[in-house]
């Protein structure tokens, strides 16, 4: 039996709820809570409408919610004692088929979640994709998601059953997504092309990236543009537009990653206007503008040290001085682009003329938890944060660990503690301030001596230069004074600062619009990460529509998520924005 | 001209202020103050008044003391107005004969340390050894020194003029070291042998530590002992006593050392007892007792990292399961002793009866900066510290720097700085207490990802084991607090836990009384690091005197530092409590 949107508006309130009532676990109170809501303009509103209701419940009755469920591959499954709904989805993760030692498995760690939680484990067992996961998948997130602490688990439920109660919506209304499934198979597909075993590593000019770039051009051609891949590797497709002097709206992201990365950071930018372009061409649907997808060819700097490779070709700013530059093989850049049939003299004719571009609007994962933490789809980037790196080197003395009393130390890393501890503290002080220590050291330390040197690194970022630089300064006070009472030496080396780049107000105002149209609030974020918006900023306007990031907004990581439904209302959005685009006055 | 101390002592107090002028540079006063302190039972008291006044002056005074010394090489020395001593002093470093870049060198180094400082500085030239230092050490001394803070420049530079008179006192009393130069000069010709260049590192069987254990042997031999090497690699020498029946006195350190460590850890204590059995021997003096020095094979575990190698085999403890662990190159501990031509299936026999065993004295450079603060050539060890040591794990979430909110991040660098900065707090709280963290590491640390993982050791030691063992459970009980509140997971592993060893009080009231007989004051202090005696502690009696250690206290370094003089009032200590040794009731 399916419904439509429509009906639901219109019907009873009873029968809404009625309706409804397979959606949450044996909790009629979220339907009846949502009811004097309707209209609902999309499905996204009414998603978001019912996950309000359990989000701004009290936590009893959140915690009533997640008691309703049951346990997986539980009692109550055994007794056929589940829901009609929790009985499929159950079965179609084949937990009806455990092995004895999955099952015995599986039957621990329900004892001992719910011990130490005092609430059952739920995952939406279909998983991001729909597609559901395998047996051995769930006792994984399981047996990860049993080492985190309550307050987070306890979010984590309610998280699941948004998710569960979004794809028994899906089938209450025969909801097909038009994009989402495309994307996220793209993204499967070419994360089994990586330079490592287990592990997405797709490294600039390496036999996975050049087939990973050959895959994107199949995917333009076969979705009706000119693709071109241009002499530093980026895949460049053109959906063409029939108006006479069109400029061009350009889109895109990169296809390289990081060791050990995500599926999604860079090729969700690339693969949802490929599934957009796709379905505009089938349509015959033409755009008043020249519409042109970049899979840019490095953004990372994994192999060759060196980031947004790909942009700064395309803004004209490829230092060819790299091109000297050697991998930890000894191969240089130029080799390597050689190898791989590129002629590097044609590098600087990729350089685009900003006369004709009419902006850049790029998608990307958000790589963090703020979308996650306010249950919200998508969010408009307002600024790309610029970085500010230092390298910082701590000398105090290196002197025995048991006969050097307390106050008679110089220990450097002591000094760094310190430093770090302020980092963060003043850092907390912004909202959109982030400063992070992620290399830290005691070259050759021994048990025991007192650290005669500390070298750790410092990035600072910020949506705008001044906020950051006002923290950075601070922080560069402080280890002088941190340093001079400790009588430590310190050297700093400043590796990086990068200005932010702020968003154009054109632009988020009509994605914007866009998402509002889609039934989504309008959130606005600024992005901590770097992205190719930042270089193409350079040359023209440019605006980001993020994503939602499951798994706690982790990213670099295998565990980086997304769900089919998120790339489908970020795909639609873009969509929309397209079809409604008005180039700056 | 020399005099005598006798005549000092009996001088009208004119003609003592008179003679003692050239001591302290155009500072009558100092002298003036000390001799109402007469009679001087020794050179060694009478040193110990005049540095008593200086260091009880006020810090003008003290001050006005520093002034009155002369530029290095500066203006006073180009145009002869230097006091004799001064002038001789300065032309014996060869500063007389500066090349142009080093006269350069030395007057800018002569006015930034003037600038910073207000004063000038001074180092005595004759240096440590009495033997002057070369320029070019001269210069890096003060290419060094000019890094330190103004309080610690200040008693430096008093330390030095304590020095200096030091050495002016030996001439003017015609005063001849009888041990001292002796142990300095064959520190020398041991720290000359090294398993790399540039740099002294005796690492277990390595040929250096063959080549040293073959010296030590010799020196016994000539000092009139009966020598083995034994199975381990100890080097045994008996002096033995004509009583019959007579048992055993032991004595000894270890002459492994760390990597890139000192001449003197270790060391002094083999070197130091040889000098007095050879100066016995000599005179044809004999002891109503065996004396035993032991130069211990191993202390330091920097090879196959277990410490204690040599002592253990000594009490019957070395554990032959050791002979299967490997070094960095893959070689055991059986493969490295075989091929030094030692037969271990002999190490039981190693074992010595402790009937036979009157106790064990060992001497040791401090290792610290107590002795140096107090101004005392040698202090009386009252226990032993035991140390117990940890590793942990701290375990985060690696996300992106950039994304991550501080709100929303479970980094495991910051939590190992507050746990730093904790173990700091906590080990100042009891005198003895010392705690530090000298591993410390991010693995695959990334500047722009927040540290998942932190990894780092914990050292915490006192003179007895409650007090120490009420800081360790704070520590473990605030790394909880602080891995709970961050929402981080650790591992403790810990891998150390040895008992403190208490001195025995009737050895060190016979040593108290000896140091008392030399014109010293008993000052009785912790030894905060480990020591051969720990391990002798298990089957007799043990005591323990510590020889000042120079440059703030820094051992486990190339900077480690000993005057002869020291190494003379220990060995003069040692020889009086060796004649006057009664054994225990």
């Amino acid at each position: 039996m399916t419904t439509t949107l429509d009906y639901l508006n219109h019907a009873s309130a009873d029968e809404f709820v009625a309706l409804l009532s397979g959606i949450y676990e044996h909790s009629p109170w979220i339907p009846q809570s949502a009811e004097a809501q309707r209209p609902f303009a999309t499905l996204a509103a009414l998603k978001l409408a019912l996950q309000g209701v359990v989000s701004s419940a009290a936590e009893s009755a959140q915690l009533a919610l997640i008691l309703a469920h049951p346990e997986l591959a539980g009692k109550a499954a055994i007794a056929g004692e589940l829901t009609k709904e929790s009985s499929e989805e159950q079965a179609q993760a084949g937990l009806s088929h455990c092995s004895p030692e999955e099952f015995n498995r599986l039957h621990q760690l329900n004892a001992d979640y719910k011990t130490k939680f005092g609430f059952p484990f739920i995952v939406a067992v279909k998983g991001p994709d729909g597609l559901g996961y395998t047996r051995s998948a769930i006792i994984s997130i399981f047996s990860r998601r049993i080492k985190n602490q309550r307050d987070y688990e306890l979010a984590e439920c309610l998280r699941q059953i948004s998710r569960i109660a979004e794809l028994r919506l899906n089938d209450l209304l025969g909801h097909c997504l038009q994009f989402g499934n495309r994307i996220m198979a793209c993204s499967e597909t070419l994360a089994a092309w990586s330079d490592e075993e287990n592990a997405l590593t797709c490294a600039y000019m390496t036999a996975a990236h050049q087939k990973t770039a050959a895959q994107l051009a199949l995917w333009m051609r076969e979705a009706g543009m000119q693709v071109t891949i241009d002499a530093v590797g980026n895949v460049v497709g053109r959906y063409l537009s029939d108006v006479a002097n069109a400029k061009t709206l350009m889109t895109g992201s990169h296809y390289d990653t990081v060791c050990n990365g995500g599926k999604y950071d860079g090729r969700e930018g690339i693969l949802l206007p490929i599934a957009i372009v796709k379905h505009l061409h089938e349509r015959g649907e033409k755009l008043p503008f020249h519409f042109e997808i970049i899979g840019f060819a490095e953004e990372e700097g994994v192999r060759f040290k060196s980031t947004f490779l790909g942009s700064n070709a395309i803004i004209g700013q490829f230092d060819l001085a790299l091109l000297d530059k050697c991998d930890a093989d000894g191969v240089t850049m130029r080799e390597a682009l050689t190898a791989a049939g590129h002629d590097v003299t044609a590098i600087p004719a990729i350089a685009r003329n900003p006369a004709d571009i009419l902006g850049f609007v790029e998608v990307h994962i958000e790589q963090g938890p703020v979308l996650l933490g306010r249950d919200l789809p998508v969010g408009i980037v307002t600024s790309i944060a610029g970085s500010c790196r230092y390298l910082v080197e701590l000398t105090g003395v290196a002197s025995h660990a048991g006969t050097t009393p307390m106050t008679m130390r110089k220990d450097a890393g002591a000094a760094a503690a310190e430093i770090i501890l302020y980092i963060e503290e003043r850092c907390a002080q912004s909202p959109s301030l982030v400063g992070t220590v992620g290399q830290l050291q005691v070259p050759n330390g021994s048990v025991n001596v007192i650290p005669g040197v500390c070298k750790f690194s410092m990035d600072i970022r910020a949506a705008d230069d001044a906020t950051r630089d006002a923290a950075v300064a601070d922080i560069l006070q402080r280890i002088q004074a941190i340093c001079q009472r400790r009588n430590i030496e310190f050297s700093l080396n400043k590796v990086i600062a990068a200005a932010a780049a702020p968003c154009a107000s054109w632009l988020m105002q009509q994605l914007a619009a866009a998402t509002a149209r889609a039934g989504v609030p309008v959130l606005e974020l600024p992005s901590g990460a770097g992205h190719d918006a930042m270089a193409l900023a350079k040359i023209c306007d440019v605006a980001m529509l993020f994503t939602r990031c499951g798994n706690g907004g982790i990213s670099h990581n295998p565990l980086e998520s997304m769900t089919a439904d998120d790339a489908e209302v970020s795909a639609q959005i873009l969509l929309d924005f397209l079809r409604n685009f008005k180039a700056k006055e």
